[in-house]
């Protein structure tokens, strides 16, 4: 037994208790005739008192040469604080130490282990065992844990039955691309780990599990974007014998659990939207609707007039910044800067003050007069004191300009609370979405998500218009969940695949034992996947997932810390009859 | 919503109630005028009824033409059953049909969904989604995971957390191979997949998580025996400031509580035993205690005659049958023949029949007399009606013959009795182990296993002789855990990699990473790992961890039924730079 309680454990009650603690010297404060020791572990901090009064001359020495870091083991007497500290719950005692014992010594370490460390991002990385030793990283990880644990005793009390699916499986170019494992067993070929455990679950319910969830690893080889990592967690669920109203029932109820569970939040029944109303409103299938500021479409009252970039625009659209006629002209010249970015792409920005008075000030006042901005202020909803802000262009690009703005605003303005949590259903997503570059169509969800009954008959003719039984769960601006309804019989898969460009061959190849196992007694199913490290960091209120992560890659996809990937060895490479060519 | 209710949840107290089933036909029975189904989900099975009398001609068609494994949906009354059953929980009603669909046709099944079904393994495995329709493993699936959610509830309500720790980690060439996986953004290099997450688990302890345990697969690329698979599960652990005792009160407790919470059975304090007893009494490290037959040595009482076979061994050593007297010579002989079977090795068995009058009989009568034989049965513990067979040779492969020949018997004479759990601590493993074929040591555990204090020392001296913090939890004869308390301080791991062949390079190349951690003030740390696969058998009273994985693979690391591994696309190849060379 290294220690009788923890660091966190001691209170005013036991004082005069003979105790022993073990953990880590967060600071030391010599006065000389007095050394105070900050002793750390995972559940708190305790204070250590050595005084030369009381304590031997030689651990006086020892506690004064004590290091950052160093792992320590001391037995003392509680007793009571002379000045009491509130903010902490160990505050009211300290230890009288009367045996010392160091455990481990430290190094200095490359940064200081404290709520905000001097450790930039690629240090703490490379150092993530020091790096978790700060408490909000910690805490993050125990945050992490209390979320999980949630998941399964309320999946579990529902009689959803956690089931490990493979790990090793068969690769299959749909998606992105497939981290892949060599066989040594078999030679030249390959496994593939799971993009999810998609065609898995649905054969669970082909084999009557009914419901299931699983929480999993899993795996997609992109192009790293900014928090992206190849290796991500998702609660993955399936069910039998429902319909989309079901699954949305089944998991708003999960999902309200969770808030009140971690964040002790009541929310209400999650507002259901449809995807082309999220996208007109908000130009977003994942809008935050924490805030208003929809959008308002100006085609009807803005392309009557002379201005030629409206007039041949697809669309003109607009969003009412509340208060926004406060801007300087400097400001909102930064604003036009910003949507011109690159990253936005807009080639500029339309505005209209709407003054305290009524009137309106626009920048485009050569060709709208004030009747016309009347009109501009009522669809985009903007009252005295708004600035109205107005893009153009093509439907698809604009939208994503303006909800881009929208955000930023938002944020700007403090509109995005934490603390705050505003769920959403969007509903009735497209079944396929183009491709621009190809221009192909591919399944928007995946190949398996099932058509609105009646509209299989579409595919053919206006592969766009064909909706799905699709849906995401949305929550302030992310989306953490989604899913569909899939298919469930071999005829309408076979069609699917046709649509999505798989010949007879390579269908029967990749998916023949999915689509076999419709044969023989496939019950309707469908369900939904969350994505674990996404939804722990917005219950956490943070938006870095890696923050979330014990040990996340870099946007490289290497561990600094352990320093992989790495090359193999030649008899590693043989034994594999693989070869590299670089 | 597709049902009212499940196939296993109506009683004789819903008689009159209109209800929605859905479910698989699992039989039908058709007498003409009446057409019995009974409709199977995961939670039972529910009998309906349809009789010419009033159910309407069409639907009396729709039923006698339902197939096995057909997916229906009905609506229809609760009834009393005319004559009831009392083996089904639904058995005292059955449902009046008016209204069938159905949902989905199903092809016959290439076997029998039944509790014993015709179908032989390749068949079962390759539709493995009908084989999980059978009661037997879906029950055996529902049950994994009822053990997986305890052992989570009770280390959660001890403080433990679960941290998810990368699955793309480092090949390090220790233990078994590794799985590896192409790097497609660091051209040339490697991840490998886990064979455990030891390391990570250590560089928690190092950041101070405390007490950590993770539900994980992990893999290995090994040739493949039977009943071992690729991908695996642990129940992984660690805790820091810790010594031995408190990870075998731990660990004991949660075995405890499973064995009380799953299977019932309270168990009393778990026996220890040192290995070397373990090796010495029962010829393994992991013997099943829930029977005697202990070893009994018979050097001392068998190396004085003129029996040369006996003379020249470096072992004699021998076990008494209980009422083994009764085998016949033919028996005996065929007992003698089953040692001798390549798989056990053994070139011969001496035997010594006890008779019921106190005299002896032995097959080596010529050599000794019945004071002799007195004395074998001394040592051994055999008693009036047993049979003491004896075999001799090298220490090592005499007691592994020996205890394959304890285990056979046992099997054969029922002393390993399913719902009779005999758990036991085996302790003091020894540190390295001697690889006969090179002629090296390697790590018995694995290279972070500290040596009991004191005997670092010995490492260049006798290896072979120094022990090991390191214990397994064996329960009915299977390992179903182990762990060890670790190295903490670089020093000392050092010295250990340095002993095990690593230079000074490949140390820092492969655990560089850990041995830096260790300088930042490591605490003192141990931990467990438990097979999950095996675990969840052993309280099902099972012995083929196969029948509690969803998904298994074959003998040759396959997946028969989405047929993986397989050969990759040349364009993927090409991605990840690489060429196959069969």
């Amino acid at each position: 037994m290294y220690r009788t309680h923890t660091n966190g454990q001691l209170r005013a009650t036991d004082i005069n208790k003979k105790v022993t603690l073990a953990g880590w010297v967060q600071k030391t404060r010599d006065k000389g005739f007095m050394v105070w020791v900050d002793l750390r572990d995972r559940y708190g901090i305790t204070q250590l008192i050595f005084d030369a009064e009381r304590t031997p001359k030689a651990m006086m020495e020892t506690a004064s040469q004590l290091g950052r870091e160093f792992v320590i083991q001391v037995t003392g007497t509680v007793i009571e604080r002379e000045s009491k500290n509130p903010n902490m719950p160990t505050g009211d005692i300290e230890i009288l130490v009367s045996e010392i014992s160091v455990l481990n010594k430290s190094l200095t370490p490359p940064f200081t282990i404290e709520d905000s460390t001097d450790g930039g991002e690629d240090l703490r990385m490379k150092y993530r065992y020091l790096d978790i030793r700060r408490t909000p990283v910690r805490n993050n990880l125990v945050f992490r844990h209390k979320v999980t644990m949630a998941v399964r005793n309320y999946l579990s009390e529902k009689d959803f039955v956690e089931v490990e699916t493979p790990y090793l499986i068969k690769s299959t170019p749909e998606g992105a691309r497939d981290f892949v494992v060599p066989s040594r067993m078999n030679e030249g070929q390959f496994y593939a780990l799971p993009q999810s455990p998609q065609t898995f679950k649905q054969l669970l319910m082909v084999g009557g599990m009914d419901k299931y969830f699983q929480i999993v690893k899993c795996f997609r080889d992109e192009d790293l974007r900014a928090d992206r990592q190849p290796e991500f967690t998702q609660i993955d669920c399936e069910m039998a014998f429902i319909e989309q109203e079901d699954i949305l029932n089944t998991f708003e109820g999960l999902t309200r659990h969770l808030l009140k569970e971690i964040n002790g939040v009541e929310v209400g029944e999650f507002p259901r939207m449809q995807y082309d109303d999220a996208m007109r409103l908000y130009g977003n299938d994942k809008p935050d609707i924490r805030f208003g500021m929809e959008f308002g479409e100006l085609n009807s009252v803005a392309q009557h007039k002379d201005f030629s970039i409206f007039n041949k625009a697809e669309l003109v659209v607009g969003i009412a910044v509340p208060g926004g006629n406060s801007y300087t002209r400097k400001e909102i010249d930064k604003l036009t800067d910003w949507v011109k970015r690159p990253q936005v792409g807009a080639l500029g920005m339309v505005y209209c003050r709407v003054n305290e008075d009524g009137s309106y000030k626009s920048s485009v006042d050569k060709f709208y007069d004030q009747e016309d901005l009347a009109k501009w202020a009522e669809v985009t909803g903007a009252e005295k004191g708004d600035l109205i802000c107005v893009l153009s262009g093509d439907t698809n690009k604009v939208r994503a300009q303006l909800s881009a703005l929208r955000m930023e605003l938002a944020e700007r303005m403090g509109l995005r609370k934490a603390g705050e949590f505003a769920p959403l259903w969007v509903v009735d997503f497209p079944l396929l979405e183009l491709d621009e570059d190809t221009g192909h169509y591919h399944a928007m969800h995946h190949p398996f998500t099932s058509p609105k009954p009646g509209q299989l008959e579409l595919l053919g003719t206006d592969p766009g218009a064909v909706k799905a039984n699709a849906y995401d769960l949305v929550l302030n601006g992310n989306e953490i969940g989604g899913g569909s309804i899939r298919i469930h019989d071999k005829k309408t898969q076979a069609v699917m695949l046709k649509h999505l460009g798989f010949s007879e061959e390579e269908a029967k190849a990749q998916f023949g034992f999915l689509m076999d196992a419709f044969e023989y007694g496939a019950p309707p199913h469908g369900g939904i996947a969350f994505g674990l490290d996404r939804l722990v960091a917005i219950l956490g209120g943070q938006e870095t997932i890696r923050d979330f992560i014990a040990f996340p890659k870099n946007n490289s996809g290497r561990d600094v810390m352990i320093d992989a990937p790495s090359p193999l060895d030649k008899e590693q490479l043989e034994e594999l009859h693989l070869k590299v060519e670089l």
